[in-house]
């Protein structure tokens, strides 16, 4: 795939966390040691024994009556119950829409639901996305994933349909009919709960959308707005640091064609192997700032880390020391980077390897329906690198054997003059965005109507309102989240009053 | 199938109107020459040359991405461009969903939209169902209809996603892409429109859902409803129609076990061939009483013809001489009735066979998806016959080697507890009805929000607002048609008032 295109819509996962692995990649041969991710975002203190782990047998393809559409396979869904005012109460429901990841660390993760949990008295469900963690149709993940024949049942709107009916089966097990349901999701998964809210407005009463960039498919917003945010986010940090990640793309270019030259730079960036070319030094910023940008959580802020190792460097004036000397702020330098012979790129699925999963699935996704268009404009802190539709799809060709169907996205869930449409159409939904997440650029950060809200920050990152609140939360983002609790209570509370009024 | 199963969803269609056949059953096994149909509707009187016919090379499925997915088919749809305002003027564009049935008739039987066109500066666009008509995948009718296989793709979602495809290309291709575009359906073509502007609101600014029984599958309405609205209407006209028909099946019963009995009715009733069982009779007489009340249009009355017939029999006092009666009231006396060897049953299905396609696909679907539940309870003029929902399902099974997905249609669409959901959420949706109309009952006859209304009329029958106007209309089917109007005029200036706004 072309670099730029391989950008996750992905909140944050723990068994990252934990293996302090990729998360936000460009490439699907993006080495592994890329970030430590442990000092991101702060982790939801639950029980796992308060965790409960149902599975539901699914129906392969929902659209499709032919005999082998009735195949089935296992979904994973965790529920739990410590809050929940029960049935008799009709006491609410918060169902988290997982995303192109596996389930489990979603109850530690998205720390919103738990935090609000007691209040509500809520009863919490995380539900898997189809193909990610343990809902593998096909019996194991190298059947699943083995070609286009298998992964075509892989799409956003069988993920919708598998969530509409697990959802039914949970309020019918739990006798909870009368338990409204808000959906929760960040990223795609927030792409995924709005189109829930606006797919099947009869199985919830409003959907919180994080961060969310829902119009970033077809030809809505610029290819160029998700760098341009990137850009800007360190430019607003220092210009001096911009200014000089600028100017290291010729550096590497004229260090490359001297004798040697990348000898020099493998040397010069401690990389684990040598450099073969110098695209694989300047993939690695690139993802670097992009990743920093995308999660630059305001406790860790690390495009500000980025940028004081470069401002600060004691290498002397070299370019590309202070480059250097940038990486090492963020990432340390205990261990070698670039390079990564360990790297998760090219090896085989198997059972333990859920990153892989994650790339091979997303990598899908974005190539069947999810086609997102980002490319470099021409006033960025990058080398300019327009999008080419016509790369971006003989690339699907060629890894997936699939040709995108890049309008689908916005002929079925819209997307153009969405303000027209839905200020007559539709309710209940939060889009929350933070404005320094790139992803954001590709969100709604405008009231649509009286109920469809934008909730963003200036100073926000990716999904950081759902994320667990913590001590040194800066008072803008406990407001965003008070905001979206008091939109959420009143929801629940015209639910209450519609069905009084019926009974 | 059993035989109340097989209600037609269908409002009319002309080449049934010509060819003097059977249009609403209850049987894959009916006789041809039930009822003559030519007096029941006024046809828009339209100039074939103002219609032009196009083809859309349309996607096989479009919720999978399988390489058979990809596999497209020509999908056929209509445009009378005579009254359009045109892109230039953004005028409106009426677009009927077609059903279980091809889209040639419809220019002509949905006089509705030519009778408003002037008014409007219409376009006027008639888009075919897959696997109707011409818009077969599979190269043929042969392949297409030949298994479950291939019938599989054949359902509600993709025909609405086909309906946006092809709608998205007509604005395209037309420059139109202010034009507001109205969507239109009668019966299961009703329940496609309103679904539509549920699930695309982005591709139409309203819907008008003429006789769409949206509540009539799943556990919604009961089963019964249907029979009872038959009955209602057969004693509605008169008391002792009523109750010579519900004294005709026991009579039917008792002559059936005398000596000779099923030649003795045989000879009565001038069947075609001789009975073999008494059900060939009973059935023929179902259906007769069903069809009339469905299509009971006020200018040719034939719940009234029929009894009529039976109440004025110069027979004697015979109940079965009669209903005889009543049969040549309605049908004449001039050819046989009843077990006619020409009958389309059981034919295979060719390329001119359409009656028989639209049973074997109308079939398919009710056995998959739109399982509609239809039973008879004790206080009707028919025998009681409750709704057995194993049976249905062992039917499909047998039929169409298909398990029927008995839920989907409530799991997608909604359907229970509409008012609560709809009142908060979507807009402009007219749902008419005629109360005489048995399907009605699985109508929505209460408003549920100030824009998504109901209209309906205590003397209408199936689909008769969406019909041609006529000098002798009554003057409550005027006052239907004129609040139709009324509103689909407001949704427009609405339009316009907002597209001013964003420009």
């Amino acid at each position: 795939m072309k670099q730029y295109q391989f950008i996750f819509f992905i909140c944050l996962s723990l068994h990252l966390i934990e293996s302090i692995h990729l998360v936000s990649t460009f490439s699907l041969r993006t080495p592994r040691k890329l970030i430590k991710l442990h000092s991101f975002a702060r982790l939801a203190s639950t029980d796992t024994k308060d965790i409960d782990t149902f599975f539901y047998k699914q129906t392969l393809d929902h659209f499709n009556y032919k005999p082998e559409s009735y195949n089935t396979f296992d979904q994973r869904y965790l529920i739990n119950f410590k809050y929940w005012g029960g049935a008799n109460y009709s006491a609410p429901i918060f169902v988290y829409l997982g995303a192109e990841d596996a389930i489990d660390p979603s109850p530690y993760s998205v720390g919103f639901m738990i935090d609000n949990a007691p209040t509500f008295k809520a009863l919490l469900v995380y539900i898997e996305h189809r193909y990610y963690g343990k809902s593998i149709p096909f019996g194991s993940r190298e059947e699943a994933y083995k070609n286009a024949s298998t992964l075509g049942y892989l799409n956003s709107a069988q993920a919708l349909a598998d969530y509409a009916d697990v959802i039914i089966h949970i309020k019918k097990t739990l006798q909870a009919q009368n338990s409204p349901i808000v959906v929760i999701g960040g990223s795609y998964g927030g792409m995924l709960a709005s189109w829930f809210r606006l797919k099947y407005p009869h199985l919830t009463i409003g959907a919180l959308a994080s961060s969310a960039p829902i119009l970033s498919t077809d030809d809505i917003v610029h290819p160029n707005a998700y760098m341009d945010v990137v850009s800007r986010d360190f430019k607003e940090v220092s210009d001096t640091c911009y200014e000089t990640i600028l100017n290291s793309w010729s550096e590497i270019d004229r260090v490359t064609s001297e004798t040697n030259g990348l000898s020099i730079l493998s040397k010069k960036f401690n990389t684990c192997s040598p450099l073969n070319n110098s695209s694989e030094l300047s993939h690695y910023l690139e993802n670097m700032y992009v990743f920093a940008a995308q999660y630059n959580h305001p406790s860790s802020s690390p495009v500000t880390t980025i940028c004081n190792g470069i401002d600060k460097a004691s290498f002397g004036n070299d370019v590309l020391d202070k480059i250097y000397s940038g990486i090492v702020a963020f990432i340390g330098n205990d261990t070698c980077q670039i390079n990564d012979p360990t790297s998760i790129s090219e090896t085989p699925i198997s059972e333990t390897d859920i990153e892989t999963e994650t790339r091979m699935g997303w990598g899908w996704q974005i190539c069947s329906e999810l086609v997102v268009r980002h490319g470099i404009g021409n006033d960025t802190m990058f080398r300019p690198s327009p999008f080419d539709l016509e790369k971006y799809i003989s690339n699907c060709k060629e890894e997936y054997d699939v040709s995108p169907r890049s309008h689908w996205i916005s002929t079925y869930y819209g997307g153009h003059n969405l303000k027209t449409i839905l200020q007559r159409f539709g309710s209940n939904i939060i889009f929350s965005n933070g404005l320094q997440d790139p992803l954001s650029s590709g969100g709604i950060l405008h009231d649509l109507s009286k109920s469809i809200v934008a909730i963003y920050t200036k100073k926000g990152s990716h999904c950081l309102d759902i994320q667990s609140s913590s001590p040194s939360d800066p008072v803008w983002l406990i407001k965003q989240r008070k905001q979206e609790v008091k939109i959420i209570k009143r929801w629940i509370a015209q639910y209450y009053t519609d069905l009084d009024a019926l009974h």
